[in-house]
């Protein structure tokens, strides 16, 4: 049994620091580096390109809205054409910084609302896919298991590989539950193991309403701005490691 | 005898239109497309692309200070590593929309401010050039003649095309003389075709003094942004087709 | 009979222009002008307030999305207490420019989506039109006639101006036709010399299905940003004075 | 004897938290709020500007370059009239925060390389100060002690207050040590301690060579974004009422 361990970073901006990169390093397999849309700027996607390279976790393009001030989190109206370009331009912008750094592109994640939107509705997804195989045709994309964006990244011709959350709860319809929502975020590390464990281990995930549903997952996120992200996922991985489980990146999976 | 006809293009934003790229591309070899920071947009990057590959006119990246407002034309201080990191993210991202449109990235040309700094500054010019080297070896640099870009360049590994501006006034150094004098440039049409000629033709240029200095170029450029520029860009090259020359690409000429 | 007449001014961005204010600024009386967000700087912003004083133009606030390259035209997310900081921001930047010119902020007008949305989401108008009361509790709301913006600006406490288009067409709920709708703008001078007279004389507006609507308007909106908008206004302006229609400020009506 | 105590406050950003804001609150007497060019947004300020009348904390105005990314601590190349246009704008923003949380505006502080540039450039410090006259004629305005940026505001008529530096090391003439010097802030607290009473009961400071020079402050700032700066703030607050120093805003000075 084997997962890939993946988390969202590069998101600091300027002066503003986010995030435990350092650390949750030690933890990922692979990284989702922010591309200056939503957060990141150059500065910050070269030395986090750097720093995964020298770790050895791998690296991917984590496109976003471009809308610091919101983080990426909330819907701008765009057309499926502007999506496709909107995500060809920081695929190529990380891309570089891959390339002068000697590594390879191993994946593509949408990012915030973007990633949400990719999941539901198929011409977002479509637009998504398509940019990202003649962007980058080797990128396996990152996707909300069992959504239009893993999808339409199939017609696309791309590898995908299929996302589980840590620390969302879910709703019924394999979604992430809202932000906006309390409940939406898991605290408790223990309650995070357990969403874990039944993630990978058994293929299901209990929803806000206390149901299950099953759940294929090669890849598990792990926040990178919550508090104590860090010491979480190392905590996690530990325990994963103890039962077995390969941690590996979904580039070693394929 | 042979130049290469460049300018700047794809520099409008989202509503804001600017240049007449359709008519312009007729008439240069190579365009220059703004990559988002001083001017330019995805959506404008992709379709100016697309463009200049439907008309067969090479691609290079316009990377510039990120300052939509100032247009790229008033410095911004950076240190040279985060130059290189501009430089780098902007030359990915122009290169995804090559790839995407099945094109090689020809060329690099940095804009307004950091084109001027790069000139005489020894330390912007390594951080451009190697940038260029680091992201796109193959790319030719386009450097004013006789400048610190072009030797940095050269130390960096890259080919490079020395270039004259067809209206702009030269001052005895040859540097360019700054847009706040205001005979800083040329818009007769019958002088442009003159300066192009000396430069092409007899290799000098008459400065703002009246002296003449010597110049050796390979490209020349064209301002996309003035008025009846698409006409002007016409003209001349007729007349120097007219005289014989070839014009082609500088990737041609390589 | 009498007639405010309003357009969307000051919306050049640096190098960038738009729009035909100086000629416009003839056949006006209210210019909204915008804050810096959807368009305009603050260099903008100060020459067109100085532009309207001189020639006793009414100046308004105009207030859109943060989203230069979407023009304010398209939707952001954002709560009711985001927009209400959003346009008190606005509204103190360019009551800043009113005190440097030693004029009054006379109105404050919504742009685009902005306006829209705060047209049909009580939420939004709310927002809007208590910004507006506690940032400029004098200046006058102008809003779509029967809409939720100007019954919350009249909760509020302010005065309103109902707001009628000149080449818009009308749904029949008396919203504005989308401009994704190729319909959606009239073009044609006579065209919208009918629909204005019928605005102002007959009280109703024909929509896009035939039907007729009643209207009642104070200011009519002529855009700024379409081909020939400043000759189309001046034309339609003479023709409505010839009709014996007074057109002054809203802030004259008051 | 009695002197304010400013702090540079509101400085987050979105998501991006930075600075200990409420706990300053309870030690300084006079507070920046960044106005959304170089820090803080329209949310950040309505906020900052709310805590800052409950706490009875006078609010000034801080503008700065419009560059989030580079912290408003890099030059910008911009005229004297649109370094006045600019200051018009982010006065008049904050002025409107004021105003809807019932408070008047204080004072005006420059911020970053604008400050700086405004104590030693004339030209620059008129149009600081011009534009702070003509946007908000009763503001102190905040400058280095010995400054032009004091010497102009005096020409434009304004109240002024002389500011020194409770952690920053001088220059010989009077300036800040620039920042790239490591040398160039005090991180001990009793370091700073001794700096701040020398400024405040002797009157003087000691520069990085180790000489004295004469200084005469109204108001002393502490940074809000260094490691324990609300810790030290209250502990220097503290010191000088022991030794009896009155601390209150510089409005109440006036």
């Amino acid at each position: 049994m084997r997962i890939d361990i993946n988390a969202d970073v590069g998101e600091s901006y300027g002066l503003y620091k986010i995030g435990e990169d350092n650390e949750l390093f030690q933890s990922i397999t692979s990284a989702n580096i922010a591309c200056g849309f939503h957060a990141g700027d150059y500065n910050v996607m070269f030395s986090s390109v750097k720093l995964a390279a020298e770790r050895g976790v791998a690296v991917g393009a984590h496109p976003g809205y471009q809308d610091i001030q919101g983080f990426g989190r909330r819907n701008i109206e765009m057309t499926p054409s502007e999506i496709y370009n909107c995500v060809v331009y920081q695929i190529g912008a990380l891309k570089a910084f891959c390339d002068v750094n000697g590594i390879s592109l191993q994946h593509v994640k949408p990012h915030g609302a973007l990633y949400n939107k990719g999941a539901s509705d198929a011409q977002t997804a479509k637009a998504i896919a398509e940019a990202t195989y003649d962007a980058a045709p080797n990128a396996i994309l990152f996707g909300l298991a069992g959504s239009q964006m893993l999808k339409q990244a199939k017609i696309a011709g791309l590898k995908t590989a299929a996302e589980a959350f840590a620390d969302r709860c879910y709703t019924e319809d394999g979604y992430l539950t809202p932000r906006s929502n309390p409940q939406s975020v898991l605290t408790d590390r223990h309650l995070i193991l357990e969403q874990v464990k039944n993630i990978v281990i058994h293929k299901k995930v209990r929803t806000l309403s206390g149901s299950w549903i099953s759940l294929n997952a090669e890849t598990i996120c792990f926040h990178g701005d919550g508090e104590n992200s860090a010491a979480i996922t190392r905590f996690i991985r530990a325990e994963l490691e103890k039962e077995g489980i390969s941690v590996l990146s979904a580039g070693d999976m394929k």
